[in-house]
């Protein structure tokens, strides 16, 4: 079945499903959007591609999988990338809805925000709003290192999306100003994660 | 395997859960906590139970689920609440995303400000933060309106994970404000799966 990932290619979300692939060795054609111009708001996007007006998108053939993670899944379903056992399944979910409500709303707007729209152009309430963000993304972090601290990966001690997903902000989070050499655990686990055979930057 | 819930009983977060565990008929005991006496912030509860300080924990034996969608896929995992089909559990995984990031924090957010809290106790962030949540609630429940017009159910025409993620707070979105008259095919939703064998309330 045909995969085209529809995306724009800085987004961590987009990366995300890249990398999954690439591990898997899964080619996927890429469809590249300027969000700026507001390319996944057109009537044909949100009436085709997704509803919600968000990339990524997977498409399968003539199907769409929206939401970045559930979209790695679908990759990676039946593969060493999700675990056999159940409660370690249950275990990568976890760090995945972790990533989405804890960690991307925070670590990744700061980088959008401080990389992207640049300090200066922010409003007034993102301004307002960047000292929470930015305590809430310490404390992910905070959390990440310390689950790391004398393990390898996530979940079960190999590579799963667990791994994938929370790689893909932390390892640019620098960007939006977080210093990870607070972090030993998560500089190490960037390094393992970015040793596996297969792995892509997010620029290739 | 022993099963016990961390909950705070009013959080549709937790309410999930208890609903997926009564709909496969699995006994789960429970054990509830007071989120403003700051129960699930002392140091036992960070160090044995979930170091995020959040309910709900699903508890397996000595092991520990955070992140509510997560704890019912542990549960439903290999029953008809998980779709067999590839596409359609990745789908339903989309919907679970979707319900995490764009539903919850708006949906589920104005509902315990305006139940919980008290309008005339809001912060004077949470004040200006109320306009754009109300927007992004209203978006979310328009888009599963359309999803659902014409549809029993969000994947593959029976109920799934999906549905019980998205259950738990639009059915109880009205304390937050939200009119769901304007959302005819959300509101026969609503009723469809209140009719499924086994279904508890959120105060049973």
């Amino acid at each position: 079945m045909d995969l085209i990932l529809h995306e724009y290619s800085q987004s961590g979300n987009c990366y995300k499903i890249r990398l999954t692939a690439a591990l898997l060795g899964v080619p996927i054609e890429r469809r590249e959007y300027d969000i700026e111009k507001g390319e996944t708001r057109t009537p044909e996007f949100l009436t085709t591609v997704n509803p919600n007006g968000r990339i990524p998108v997977l498409q399968i053939g003539k199907r769409f999988i929206p939401e970045s993670n559930a979209a790695c899944f679908y990759l990676a379903d039946g593969t060493a990338l999700v675990p056999d056992d159940r409660f370690d399944r249950a275990d990568m979910l976890r760090w995945m809805f972790f990533e989405q409500y804890n960690h991307e709303p925070n670590v990744a707007t700061l980088r959008f925000w401080l990389a992207f729209v640049g300090e200066t152009r922010l409003s007034e309430l993102q301004r307002t709003l960047l000292p929470g963000k930015r305590e809430a993304g310490e404390a992910a972090l905070r959390l990440m290192d310390e689950h790391l601290d004398g393990r390898d990966f996530f979940v079960g001690d190999r590579l799963s999306l667990a791994d994938i997903a929370l790689y893909a902000y932390t390892h640019v989070a620098e960007e939006g100003g977080f210093d990870l050499s607070a972090y030993p655990a998560v500089k190490a686990w960037l390094e393992r994660v970015a040793a596996a055979p297969g792995y892509v930057g997010m620029g290739a």
